[in-house]
């Protein structure tokens, strides 16, 4: 009997063209559809909880999917089975059974991403954090990123070619942290537009560097209009860091 | 007038053959030297502290080199204008006017490096760190440890062509602790010969993982013999931490 399961993984986005599989591109969802037919002999379809974009990474994400498949009766032998044959920079944490109408994209409750930054020539965060020469004001952007919080349209922070039902998200967190030498942006929503979280940080950055004026970012929200935001900043510094489901523990 | 120079760098290593210029390979000192003569527009000649094998990495290594140059007077600017010549995966922090008798590698009395393991498949860190599936006896591998240090002939852990006119070292740390879910090797010495951390840490990991007694590493360090002590580990997981000089700040 079909039996749905989820699989939380994670990945390092440099060398893909984001989550989704796509046509003359690489893309995460191919590579582990080739090795789940592997394992379980037989073409897989996968149902991500939402695409990522080039470069971007993902510290979890989960993806759905179904099989008859005695093997995954043993979830850790199977995790260990796909881990060895999916590429040094996919990972698989676990394989979780769920209910047959568990859905992925559909079921999730709440999505946080991180956005990282550096302020000095660092040979190991080359991939994996933007390299910016000046510091922001960090008060200056935590008093503009609170007025990001609560349900609102945020047309401005998307895509103008994206096609959905509403551009209305309910932002949760929003908050900038020093981490060591490493500044650090945490934002958690119920759900996000495309391209959304980039253009907030590169409208916050204005913020910070003085470009803008704290109140900027309430003028963008209002105006609707995507050429008010700031310029998008790099995917290396993009993670996707958690996506919260009512029946899953994290 | 010439003016010798120490400049502090720091590289990724995944991508060379370790920082030693060498035909038909790509080496960091090539790098270094090829930025440093279209700054000073003249060939240039580097000595490193010592060198590193292929894909190992420095968070800190000292080299020094000699010239009049007028640039060099402004120290930030140059470190500058350097960075941005030299690929992102080699950065320089600091350049230090010094005495003209002052030598990188004669002049160092101690150097540090580290080695950094983990457990699960990890994107993010796997040219940063060995994956290794089960997990040592952290305690069993800190008695050995003690064995290492002070001042002692550590032939048995050297590569046996190596030409050098000692095998004494004296090791002042040598200790295992646990950061986060990462496991990490603190070593010390006055000098290192060639390949040793890696045949330390690959002897205490025989221990830890219990295939050999915590008596080993004496019996290994009394034999002198390359073949008793265990398999070197991979270089990823191997850097290059700390340089130290009479005369210059950390």
């Amino acid at each position: 009997m079909q039996q749905r399961y989820f699989i939380e993984i994670s990945y390092n986005g440099t060398a893909y063209h984001g989550w989704q599989i796509q046509e003359n591109a690489v893309s995460v969802q191919e590579k582990l559809n080739e090795a789940l037919a592997i394992l379980l002999r037989q073409p897989i379809e996968t149902i991500g909880a939402g695409r990522t974009d080039t470069g971007v990474h993902a510290k979890q994400l989960f993806v759905h999917f179904d099989s008859d498949a005695e093997t995954l009766q043993k979830p850790e032998r199977f995790v260990h089975s796909l881990n060895a044959l999916l590429p040094f920079d996919i990972a698989v944490k676990r394989l979780i059974a769920v209910n047959s109408d568990a859905h992925v994209r559909f079921d999730a409750t709440e999505r946080s991403y991180e956005y990282h930054i550096h302020f000095s020539k660092d040979p190991f965060r080359h991939q994996f954090s933007w390299a910016l020469r000046d510091q922001p004001d960090v008060e200056k952007m935590n008093l503009a990123a609170e007025d990001l919080l609560g349900k609102q349209d945020f047309s401005c922070f998307s895509k103008s070619n994206t096609q959905v039902f509403t551009n209305n998200c309910d932002i949760k967190e929003a908050v900038w942290v020093w981490e060591g030498d490493h500044l650090v942006f945490h934002i958690t929503a119920d759900r996000f537009l495309r391209n959304m979280v980039r253009a907030i940080v590169g409208t916050l950055m204005e913020i910070g560097l003085g470009k803008k004026p704290v109140s900027y970012v309430k003028e963008v929200i209002a105006s609707k209009d995507r050429s008010k935001a700031g310029t998008s900043v790099p995917a290396c510094g993009l993670y996707l860091t958690k996506v919260l489901y009512p029946y899953i523990g994290n």
